[in-house]
């Protein structure tokens, strides 16, 4: 029996005294520490399993946290944060006050760059190692990306600015599993595929060696060989390529690869030739999604991300019936409204799983587009459909609404074209934390002209206000939270309701709650021992203003409720109304606050921000004594 | 003596009545007019002299308006505009209620895609494209986009999408003229450069048949021909290329190129080959910004845009002295700081002259960084650059911001990071028009945790206002309007003043202005009439919360006034922490108005929305009566 090595190493430090030819067996022992803590845990979990030799390697070669290492997104930086301190740490994950589900700067120095969004790992390590060398420190940067992350334009314009710096000693790994959350779209990853297929041979032998070796204490582990026979099979079969120059290196880049990015031996060795390398380097790795977990292997877009589960037979299943999430009301009104409106187009930046449209791309094939890793495209993609008589339904988390912003106001807005945003995660996101919240959505939309903005305050509204702005002519956007709402029961019609108009939906008196979207439920519980009315606004934009005349003259406060910051959010579109009108009357912002919501349980984050009913009547009990 | 044929011309209809062999003497024709008429109204100009035969070309072969012409900026749609019913209306070009100088759907059906930023054009006229082959119209969409915004991401992006959808008929025409607005940075422009080289042979014969049939009547024309000798000559002395697959095959386009861009024969006979392909189609053409125009051709940078000029000596020399520009104070003053701090890196997203980098740019180049047309990576560049110890400050446009939106949120403002924006061309833009309006930002920004934003008064509060930001350790934006100031004296040292802390220019009584950024001048005007109180509140965030109660409580009236969308903007921050306070009182919230606003004279469209003394005093006095 072989003495356990990863018990021994808690920093780079300790791996750094590994001998060269244990390595594999710290990855070994790597992986199945990962699989039991994330299934104790839950989290992501495909990613990780691929990047297991890719992190020790990384490690060992590199002397972090001094170089630094940019993990892309950081979905497969969990092996990396129990290499760097924080093994004992790992039954936390994604927990509140525990380890962040991504890298994360003020959680460890081996965090050079805090990610959650795609494909800003090459900037910002281009950004680094030229702040180092312009100081004259040694230090070396690399930034790990995915393929999928590789197709948005952000790492693009980064690449094409580190192409034209020769004396920059960037290390850009891509690690390309043929992935991102969903599979990949797009003309760069069928380049790389086909890269992959022509280069693959040279890499028979490792991987074949390799393979034997493999770790088979986890159910099902991964055949590397049988992957590389097949693509060398495909390549015979495939067409001639260009045999000489790759798209890297027409970027300025010096290419290496496609290596096995299993083979820890490998990795080491190239990555010590490529750490004495000036220049920008690109290295290209190849892994397998969920590497060494058969089942994740098998269904690495089920696994990209998992509840707690049973390492041996995988999830563990509910048994209590669950409420339908506001994703699928969404995505059962797109096939309804689609199957009622041939011009419906409905528009992913990628996230066809998590946006619900899994069943309108079977319905619907020739009207779903996944346009990739690329919010920008999305948005512009849908002003040139919207222009020409198809009318586009984007479907974007509001986080990611902010990688398309200029194209919303440019594109969109300003032409005034009917193109409608699915807007999902709006407010609290929970586990994912601060670069996933969804909090500014109503601020940076509400200053945009000709915009209208619902918000939804349980299912059947939902499909309502989608049903209403489907039908404008004009943008607009319905935006939603993240996972269920109370369970009301949702109709099968695709009826509207007027623009601009809220509901009463409970009598009170002397307090008037203005309550927006997720927060007219809890407001209404509040309201219930307050006796204060309750109107379910609808709208953001235009605010029903008749509405508000009427209760701001009937009661004495004014208490407005959102799921977004406060700072120029709903609660402050009626403030300015209330001005404008010259109505003086004391009102209080309830919203998000104006600093950083760190990740947990969201309804204890909720409860934290004082965003639930309890929460709510106390700052009413308080701003009323 | 030949017959003039532009004369007859009005619309593309007209244009396809013209004998082919006839075409390049409506191009020469074209080219005249052009110059004659951007010389008498101003503006863009380079771009324009360099797209007179493509122009020709497209709406020769192409049946516009059903077939979509999507022009990339539009700073080259001038001919285009020509040629499609405006020819009469040039001489109302980019001023007030005249032409815009950008395609505008609601100008013209031949504008199929409102535009202004770079890189959208080739998203949009896929989106037009795909909603034509939905709907079974045989359409043609072509985009047309220089060397410049093809390194944007979005481009990218598109192309990416694009280069996966084989049935989709679009065609891109890359206008390679080796330029931006600056000359192009970054690796793409290397590698297209490398390709003309490599390619150019083929055309040395057309264009040196053409160049002698080129016209005389314009001083200086272009000799083709020269330059197609001295690339072949490059060539032969530089590094041997890829000879067999372009940049854009790998990425699914069949491509053919490059051509002469100004051989309007060869420019007909490949586009209407390219007309009846599938699929989608990359041609490349070469041309010359400022072609057949001397002084343009030698310098392009300066000529990319001008004031009216006589066209035989070039632009006319204003006699007046002129006030320096924000744009020069800001330039002044990081050169200044850069002197002082060895830390400080400028970065511009291919805004070198606009954004006042050039002297920066001389006397600092290894702190110096233009990204290319990036402003996505120029963000999270600069975020990287501020983790390793260097102090970033990125110049940027307010509507470029936009484009990096979300970097500001994601990669800076949540890690804290201190990044320094420079955000010029804040307010209204005037000629530019609502494409590149920064109406939006105080919004857009207010609402992120973590950030401070100033808003200086005159040239000296700019650089008081610089100066204190750039000490902070926190992101930190300091946003001032195009153009010039009201002349204050402006000093040469780095002091700073205190965060968040507003001074009272003016003491008056009863009404109390609360004037941010460039609105200070005209409320001091307005106040004097009215004995009103001033106060230049210098920051939006955080806001001098003691000014305003004090304020609040020794007047009868608020008055807000500032340079934004009224939604979400200074003034709604002021009633945020007014209602935080039970401050009841009433306010009138000044600002620009939740419209489009269109394009003419900054002064007379500050004064149709009432941001002219004049009209700040006409609200006040509506409101208090």
């Amino acid at each position: 029996m072989t003495t356990p090595l990863l018990d021994q190493i808690e920093f780079p430090a300790d791996l750094r005294q590994v001998a060269e030819a244990d390595l594999p067996q710290v990855a070994d022992e790597l992986r199945e520490f990962l699989l039991q803590s994330v299934c104790a845990t839950g989290g992501h979990f495909a990613s990780n399993l691929g990047a297991v030799e890719l992190t020790v390697a990384l490690h060992y070669v590199y002397n972090t946290p001094d170089d630094h290492l940019v993990w892309d997104v950081g979905h497969q930086s969990y092996p990396h944060k129990i290499l760097t301190g924080r093994k004992s740490r790992m039954g936390t994950m994604r927990q509140q006050h525990g380890l962040a589900g991504f890298p994360k700067r003020c959680e460890s120095e081996y965090d050079a760059f805090g990610v959650g969004h795609s494909s800003t790992s090459i900037g910002a390590a281009l950004g680094m190692q030229v702040a180092d060398q312009l100081q004259g420190k040694p230090n070396r940067h690399v930034a790990i990306i995915g393929d999928g992350a590789m197709t948005a334009g952000q790492a693009f314009e980064a690449l094409n600015n580190a192409g034209d710096m020769p004396n920059t000693n960037l290390l850009v790994i891509l690690n390309d599993n043929e992935m991102s959350i969903s599979p990949n779209v797009g003309a760069l990853p069928k380049y790389l595929a086909q890269s992959v297929m022509r280069d693959f041979k040279g890499l028979v032998k490792s991987a074949k060696s390799k393979s034997e070796k493999m770790l088979n204490k986890v159910p099902g582990m991964m055949d590397v060989a049988k992957k590389v026979e097949s693509k060398i099979k495909e390549a015979v079969d495939g067409s001639p390529l260009d045999p000489h120059v790759s798209l890297f290196e027409k970027f300025g880049f010096d290419y290496t690869g496609p290596i096995d990015g299993h083979d820890v031996a490998l990795l080491v060795k190239t990555l010590k030739q490529l750490r004495s390398q000036s220049g920008p380097q690109l290295l290209h790795i190849v892994t397998k999604k969920g590497n060494g977990y058969k089942l994740a292997e098998n269904d690495p877009v089920g696994f990209h991300a998992i509840s707690k589960m049973d390492p041996a037979v995988g999830p563990i299943k509910s048994t209590k019936v669950s409420k339908p999430t506001y994703t699928q009301i969404f995505g059962q009104w797109l096939c309804d409204q689609a199957a009622a409106d041939a011009r419906l187009v409905g528009i992913t930046p990628a996230m066809r799983e998590g946006s619900g449209l899994v069943e309108f791309e079977k319905r619907y094939p020739d009207r779903y587009f996944d346009v990739g890793i690329a919010e920008q495209h999305a948005v512009t993609f849908a002003g040139g459909i919207a222009c020409d008589g198809m009318k586009p339904v984007v479907a974007i988390y509001s986080t990611f609404l902010q990688r398309a912003y200029d194209q919303l106001v440019h594109d969109v807005a300003i032409q005034n074209l009917p193109v409608m945003f699915a807007i999902d995660r709006a407010g609290i996101v929970g586990a994912d934390g601060p670069t996933h919240a969804g909090a500014y959505d109503l601020s940076f939309m509400r200053c945009i002209p000709n915009m209208v903005i619902a918000a939804p305050s349980d299912e059947q509204e939902c499909r309502l206000l989608l049903s209403t702005c489907y039908q404008l002519n004009q943008p607009s956007a319905v935006r939603y939270p993240r996972g269920s709402g109370i369970g009301a029961e949702v109709g099968t019609d695709l009826h509207t309701v007027p623009v601009g108009k809220g509901v009463v939906r409970q009598q009170g008196e002397k307090i008037a709650i203005l309550a927006f979207g997720s927060m007219v439920q809890p407001s209404l519980q509040a309201a219930s021992v307050l006796n204060a009315t309750v109107a379910d606004m609808r709208f953001v934009k235009p605010l029903d203003e008749a509405l508000i005349s009427e209760l701001a003259a009937s009661h004495d406060y004014i208490i407005t409720v959102e799921e977004n910051a406060v700072q120029g959010g709903a609660g402050s579109a009626v403030l300015e109304y209330m001005a404008r009108q010259k109505i003086c009357k004391p009102v209080l912002n309830i919203g998000i606050a104006d600093v950083v919501t760190e990740h947990g349980d969201p309804s204890a984050i909720l409860a934290e921000l004082g965003l639930n009913a309890a929460g709510i009547e106390a700052s009413i009990r308080e701003f009323i004594s």
